[in-house]
C-alpha cells in the first residue's frame, strides 16, 4: 500500500442556501479543492450523501456530480453510510489511492435538506435508523440521543452544565470559522433554556439541517510533493459498524463502532490516543460529543463531561475538539459532514485555520470521527502533517 | 496490486418476494454465498442498492446488512450508481483486496422494489435519471430508451424483429434459470403484439420490478486456493461515467460510458474483446443490449441487431450473451443486477450453470456489463477461470 496525503480542501457555502442546488453546492465545494491542490486532472470521484433520493428526488449523484463539474467520462461513486457517508468517501479514495489503481482522486460530501418539506427531512433524516424496528414505532434521532443521554446521565451522573458545555464551545470555535452556517456564541443559560426538543436535549443540543458540501483532494506523496502546496499525510484509516438498534446493543452509554473505528485507525497509523493532538467528532447532538469522546479512549466513561466543562476540549485546551465548530455551529449537511472534518484537520495541521481558529502549539497529529445513525456505523482517519 | 478472485455466490428469490423484506434478501443470498465459498470470516463488506430511501424508507444499508448477517462491527458499506450500484460494490471489493488492505470481502447487492406502489417505484426509478432536466419534465426510463431505440432505427435500420430477437433470446435462455423471476419463453409474435410502454418499446422489451439479492466472495488467490472450492480470476475492472441527460450526448444510438468501462476493464486485463467469449450485459430494455454489443465494440454499429436475429448471441451462437435470461428474464431488483451479473459469469466459468444453461465449450473468459440509468455511469468487469 502507498502512502496517501491530503493537498487541497474545498467548502461550499453552508446554511439554509436557497438559491444552489444539489450539483451546485457540490461543484462550488469541487472547484475550491481543485483549485487550491492546484491539480489538473481528477481518476476518479467519490461522492459522500445520505439520501437525495428522499431530500430531492435524485439518485446517480455520482454520475450526475462528474457531469456537473465538466468531467463527463470519470469514474465516479456515490456512497452512503448515512451520516457518516462523507468519511466513507474520504476512506474509499484512500484505499483507490493506496491500492495503486489511481493517483489523484477527489472524495466530495453533499446533501441538499432544506429543499423538502421540516417532516420530509425528518423521514428522510430517520431512514438512517432501523426503519422496522424503530422508526416505524416512532422513534428519530432526537429521541435516541436523548436515550443516550438519559442513560449516561444516570450511570455517570453527567449534567445538564456538561451538555451545554459542549454546545458553548462548539459555538464559540464556530463564531471563527467563515463557513460556519451559525456563526455566534451561546450562554449556558441560552442553552440550558432554549426550546426542550426530546427530554434532556434541547434545540441548542441539537446539531442543524444544512444545506453544504466539502470536497478533497486525496493523492500519493509523490504527486502532493510535485504540486508545491501544503499537504498532510493520511496514516490510517478505520471503518466499523454495529447494531442498527440502540435496543440491541450491550450498553448505550458508549458507542462501539467509534471505539472499533478509532482502534483500527489507530493501529494502521502506528499510533495510540496519545500520539493525537486534537480531533473532529461527529457532535450531531452535545451528549454523543461527550459519548465519543469515551469511545475512541481519550477519556474514561463518564470523565468527558466534566473534562469538557473544566475546558480540556476548548481551543486552547490540552485537546481541542471541533475548532471547526462541529456539526453544532458549522451545520451537519450529513453526507457532507465527514469531508469537512477532513477539511478542518487539514487546514489546522497546514496552519490555514481562519479568524484565530488556528490551534497553537502547531499539532502534528489530527483525527477525525464520523458517524451515522445512532451509531451503526462509524469511520476514522488519523492524518499527519508532512 | 494484488491478484483478485471470486470463490463463492449466491441468489436470493428473485422476483415478487412478499414474504421477505430488504435485510432478508440480503441475508438469504449472503448466507449462500458464504456456504458456497467455505470462508469463515469477512473483512468488509459493500452493498450495491440503488433508492432504499424511496422503496422501502430505509438508508445505512451497510450498517443494517452486517447487522443483520450476524457481523455487527464488519466494515460495511452502501455504494449507489443507480442500476450499477451492483456491479460498482463488485469493484469496490476488487480494489479494497488488490490494495493489501482486507482479504475477504463479500460484494452483493440488493433491492426490495414491489413493497411501494407502482407509481412510487416509476418515481424512485426515475431518480436515475437528471431530476431537473429530465424527470421534472415528464421523462422515464421506458419514454428514454424508446427515443435512443427510435434513433438508433433510424441511423442504422434497426427492427421491431431485432427487439423482439432480444427478448425471445433471453427468456429462452431464463427459463433455464432457476432464480428466473420470469423463467418462461416467448415467441416474436408475442413480443410485437405485447402492450405498447413507449413507441417502439413494448411490455416484452422492458426488464420487469424485481425483489431480489445477490452476493459474492471476492478473495485473494491465496486465501481461494486454501478455501480449494473453484474460484475465477478478475482481470480487470473499468468504470466510468456520461453526461446524466440523453439530450446532452453527441450520439443517442450508442453508450459511451460503456464503451470507456469496457476499455479500460479490457487494458486493465491485457486483453481486446476479441478475447471474451460470452458476456452478461445490461439488457434492460430490448434495445439496450442492442446499443450495448456495439458500445463496447463486439459488433460494429449496426450490426448488432441483425446479428442477434442470425443467431449469434444465442447461448449455442460465438458469442453468447445473458446466458442467465438477462435483466429481462431473471429479473432486475436495480441494486442486485450488478452483483447478479458476476454470479452468472462465475457459474459459466467453472461449469456450475444449472438445467442445460451451461455454455459448450468450457469457455476461459467472460465479460459483466453494468449500467446506471440511461448510460450516465457503466462498469465492466473482465473474469478467467483459475
Amino acid at each position: 500500500m502507498r502512502d496517501v496525503c491530503v493537498v487541497g480542501v474545498g467548502m461550499s457555502q453552508w446554511g439554509e442556501v436557497w438559491r444552489k442546488s444539489l450539483r451546485q453546492l457540490f461543484v462550488d465545494a469541487a472547484l475550491e479543492a481543485i483549485n487550491n491542490s492546484g491539480v489538473d486532472r481528477l481518476d476518479s470521484l467519490y461522492v459522500g450523501c445520505m439520501s437525495s433520493g428522499l431530500f430531492v428526488g435524485q439518485e446517480h449523484v455520482g454520475a450526475l456530480m462528474a457531469d456537473y463539474l465538466g468531467m463527463p467520462g470519470l469514474p465516479a461513486l456515490r456512497v452512503e453510510s448515512a451520516c457518516a457517508s462523507g468519511g466513507l468517501a474520504v476512506r474509499q479514495a484512500f484505499i483507490e489511492v493506496a491500492c495503486g489503481m489511481s493517483e489523484i482522486i477527489m472524495a466530495a460530501g453533499v446533501e441538499k435538506m432544506t429543499d423538502c418539506s421540516g417532516s420530509d427531512a425528518t423521514f428522510a433524516l430517520a431512514t438512517a435508523a432501523d426503519q422496522e424496528y424503530e422508526v416505524f414505532h416512532g422513534a428519530t434521532f432526537p429521541g435516541l440521543y436523548a436515550m443516550m443521554a438519559h442513560a449516561h446521565m444516570d450511570e455517570y451522573g453527567t449534567t445538564r452544565e456538561m451538555l451545554s458545555a459542549v454546545s458553548v464551545k462548539n459555538h464559540k470555535n464556530g463564531a471563527k470559522n467563515p463557513a460556519a452556517q451559525y456563526p455566534f456564541e451561546v450562554t449556558p443559560e441560552q442553552v440550558a433554556k432554549s426550546v426542550m426538543i426530546a427530554d434532556p436535549l434541547r434545540i441548542l443540543d441539537c446539531s442543524p439541517i444544512t444545506d453544504g458540501a466539502a470536497a478533497v483532494i486525496v493523492t500519493t506523496e509523490e504527486v502532493a510533493k510535485k504540486l508545491g502546496k501544503p499537504y498532510i499525510k493520511v496514516l490510517g484509516s478505520g471503518a466499523a459498524t454495529d447494531y442498527m438498534q440502540l435496543a440491541q446493543r450491550d450498553d448505550m452509554t458508549t458507542i462501539k463502532a467509534a471505539t472499533l473505528a478509532a482502534g483500527r485507525a489507530l493501529k494502521m497509523a502506528g499510533k495510540t490516543i496519545k500520539d493525537v493532538q486534537f480531533a473532529e467528532v461527529h457532535d450531531c447532538f452535545t451528549i454523543a460529543e461527550i459519548v465519543l469522546l469515551e469511545s475512541i479512549g481519550l477519556y474514561e466513561p463518564g470523565k468527558a463531561g466534566p473534562a469538557t466543562l473544566a475546558g480540556e476540549t476548548a481551543l486552547d485546551g490540552k485537546f481541542p475538539v471541533n475548532s471547526s465548530g462541529g456539526l453544532k455551529s458549522k451545520g451537519h449537511p450529513v453526507g457532507a459532514t465527514g469531508v469537512a472534518q477532513v477539511v478542518e484537520v487539514y487546514k489546522q495541521l497546514t496552519g490555514q485555520a481562519e479568524n484565530g481558529r488556528q490551534i497553537s502549539g502547531s499539532p502534528k497529529i489530527g483525527m477525525t470521527q464520523n458517524m451515522g445513525g445512532s451509531g451503526a456505523s462509524s469511520v476514522v482517519h488519523i492524518m499527519e502533517v508532512a
